[in-house]
């Protein structure tokens, strides 16, 4: 059966809700894949960030969406005080820790902002949410800090770029793309079988 | 139990995915309302529309995933040689006929437009279809391009936007709006019983 990808950025709701599934998802391989999608949004002529260039029709919407459907999982949604929030540093946190708790410390990073409110783009909280979650918090940051880090992350980037990713989240089986946490459901199905 | 408002455009291959389904949808009573969405995309200064502004990877995106959605629905799906076709003619034609037939006149265009790629904003084509569907054609083409229908249209897109629409396929029921095919079903089970 063929494994997937996960990209994910911590600005990103949606993105949100699919690593909840998927962190109960058992059947399918996923690899974690931690990004900005900013870089990628910016180089469009309108560039579609939620916060930039959405009409308030489309704001509240997008809102009242994640509320639904964050209900319907169970989750304890807070909407985010400041909204979005830079994703950069918990990207970089994440791609350091071993792949094996990566879902794990990605979940604590997304809970922290959507559940708890707080703001993951600054250092002390990234590094109490290292420390609640049972990591060498300083050994963490200085890796995810470090400039080869930086520069692996904008591969990352060009690598989704490649792939045709255009937005957050997006899932990737054998080269098929899907974007859109309500496409997690199809790109798991893909992953068992193709059906075109 | 709550019924159901379709917001569709010709115009879009999403909207015709979601028609397929409703009609065969049996436990919610459904209002088809067709629409047009490109008056709402132009108030914006960043005009999303697929045709203007989206770029290569989302349009080549957007062609993939329906391939995808359509031939799991089952549905002959050959991609117009010209897209997006302009829903305008269609949505006049289709709110001008009884409403007990609306849905099968609609998805009679839809299907003109989306598996016999037929360019339905020409007349003769519409007509063709109007009386494939045993409509007395002269007679609806008629109503369709009255001006008293003309103007009721546009209160159809001045009501869409009170409704928040941005979008389209929406879903509204008892004012709470769904966004999107991905999002129907999530509709139909909020008009069976809201859980928010």
């Amino acid at each position: 059966m063929a494994t997937m990808q996960f990209w994910y950025d911590f600005a990103s709701p949606y993105a949100w809700l699919a690593a909840e599934r998927l962190a109960v998802n058992t059947d399918i391989a996923v690899e974690w894949i931690p990004f900005v999608i900013g870089p990628i949004l910016r180089l469009r002529p309108d560039n579609p960030s939620p916060l930039q260039n959405a009409p308030p029709a489309q704001r509240n919407y997008r809102r009242r969406d994640v509320e639904r459907l964050a209900a319907k999982q169970g989750l304890g949604l807070r909407w985010p005080s400041t909204y979005p929030r830079n994703g950069l540093l918990g990207a970089r946190v994440s791609r350091v820790v071993p792949v094996g708790r990566r879902a794990d410390l990605t979940l604590a990073i997304y809970r922290a902002s959507f559940v708890e409110d707080r703001e993951i783009a600054e250092l002390d909280v990234i590094k109490d949410v290292l420390e609640r979650a049972g990591f060498d918090a300083q050994a963490i940051l200085t890796a995810a800090l470090a400039d080869g880090n930086r520069k692996a992350l904008v591969a990352d980037v060009d690598r989704a770029i490649a792939l045709g990713i255009f937005g957050a989240p997006s899932f990737v089986v054998d080269g098929e793309l899907f974007w859109g946490n309500d496409r997690l459901d199809l790109a798991l199905e893909w992953a068992r079988r193709p059906w075109l």
